[in-house]
């Protein structure tokens, strides 16, 4: 398989987005990755960029938006980005909305390759990630059937909402190969029903730092709690915003074997191939349910 | 194992939660439900029903609300329910951050021994429950280890958004026969770590009608797509409104093993188990990604 043709030889289409907002300099930097990884032997590919207008961060795969707003576009300020492969948009909408909408009505009847949603400011890790509004994303393509692949990158809890300036270049390098690595395997994705693939949606979860010799290390998703909310004094009267969100995992809490080790542990970059099948075992089920 | 004695032999605590809000008559009748379950041997159970304030239907596992909101009272206005046993509450917030406020701040440090999301308006089928507020409110409970109960009636689409008066008394019976199953499972499944169990989240979809005799099967999770989104003339300028959800599967598309068969096609309630462990096969994963 030549890189980066597709099935039917076409140049490939990758839809970019995001949870962070059309601003977010996370997302800037992914459509660069995707710019780049979508030169490929077949001509240059299109990356088409739909954001939600402001941050939608913890919208899960919420799918309620502004009913009367439509897609604005929306020009990427970097100058190294190629902005003729380049389309952007955006639209006041939670991003598994966005995601379906770009979907719908400017992908002009093609169906994507690949679906990219983030980088997102703040790894996804453990069962935590049901809330996250990048895998949200995700998985809204991965439910029509299209490789979906979800990029975070370590930070600190407190960009999780308020982003501060960082240096991208390392995670840009981690994400181009990755788009690449799966717009190669798309069409053999592709080839099964969703549920039955490798991987319907790819999350990649970065460390911070990340230089070049960064080891990548294929995990399991923890089904420790990654996060913990804490509240002072608990009692009916304790309003939303008084919830403090901290990283509960540690060393000792988290198995070796899974994301978040690798991650806030190991400080490598965690693969984890994620299914939208989230059957139990029927055998185990049967045997406790007798239904 | 004696109905309803929970592992310390102390009588049971349901947490009762949906997405369609406070004054639901499908939340009313998973109320009277789950005080009627909670009558065991141990003594009557206690039941705190925590709901949004407004309808957050499609909010799937959104963590958001409006933060200076707390908890108001409210009063279930059903007779047949016994009040001395139940508090309500409602917040402005999504179903999961509703259920992770509810058992941080309602609780009084003790952990439910189940918590139940629904009766929601409109069957949860298929690749699309990780949009349902209903699924969302079981998964956020699931992620602390809690059993969760998520049950939804088939309705129109046209009531997924405006409700009409239902005869709810068939799925009252419904939701108490699982309720009751599930508390007497409670301790065995809490022994083993989530992602682990028979199942995290039960997953009950009732037809209607649902006469008596109605049988249950255990179901797999439909692969296919359960809704469809149709727009007539899709372009950027094509409105978030202008989108209309339509239910897309037919007997054809459907798997006769799956949810969406057993209620669309059979017309018999579908018993799903769901794991939170949604990481795909590590060996498939390897092969492909060479990580």
């Amino acid at each position: 398989m030549s890189e980066n043709a597709n099935r039917a030889g076409r140049r490939p289409l990758i839809l970019v987005t995001n949870d962070d907002g059309i601003e977010s300099p996370g997302l800037h930097a992914v459509a660069e990755a995707a710019v780049a990884a979508a030169k490929g032997a077949n001509g240059a590919g299109e990356v088409i960029v739909a954001a939600p207008t402001n941050q939608q961060t913890a919208r899960g795969r919420s799918m309620n938006g502004n009913e009367r707003d439509h897609f604005h576009p929306y020009e990427i300020p970097e100058t190294n980005t190629d902005n003729r492969r380049l389309t952007a948009w955006h639209i006041d909408a939670s991003p598994a909305l966005v995601c379906q909408h770009a979907l719908t009505v400017l992908c002009d009847g093609r169906t994507p390759d690949l679906v990219v949603s983030g980088i997102n400011y703040g790894e996804n890790i453990g069962t935590d990630i049901g809330g996250s509004g990048t895998l949200g994303a995700a998985f809204q393509a991965a439910a029509q059937g299209i490789p979906a692949l979800a990029l975070s990158r370590q930070t600190g809890v407190e960009n999780h909402f308020f982003h501060g300036h960082l240096d991208w270049s390392e995670t840009i390098r981690v994400a181009e190969r990755w788009i690449r690595k799966i717009l190669d395997l798309a069409p053999s994705l592709a080839a099964q029903p969703p549920g039955r693939r490798p991987f319907d949606v790819l999350k990649v979860d970065i460390p911070d730092p990340c230089p070049n010799e960064t080891p990548e290390r294929l995990t399991r998703l923890s089904m420790s709690r990654y996060l913990g909310f804490h509240i002072e004094k608990p009692s009916s009267r304790t309003r939303l915003g008084e919830s403090r969100t901290y990283i509960a995992a540690d060393a000792h809490s988290l198995d070796p074997a899974d994301d978040g080790y690798a991650v806030a542990v190991d400080r490598v970059i965690a693969v984890t191939p994620l299914t939208i099948d989230c059957t139990a075992s029927m055998i185990e089920a049967q045997r406790v349910l007798q239904v």
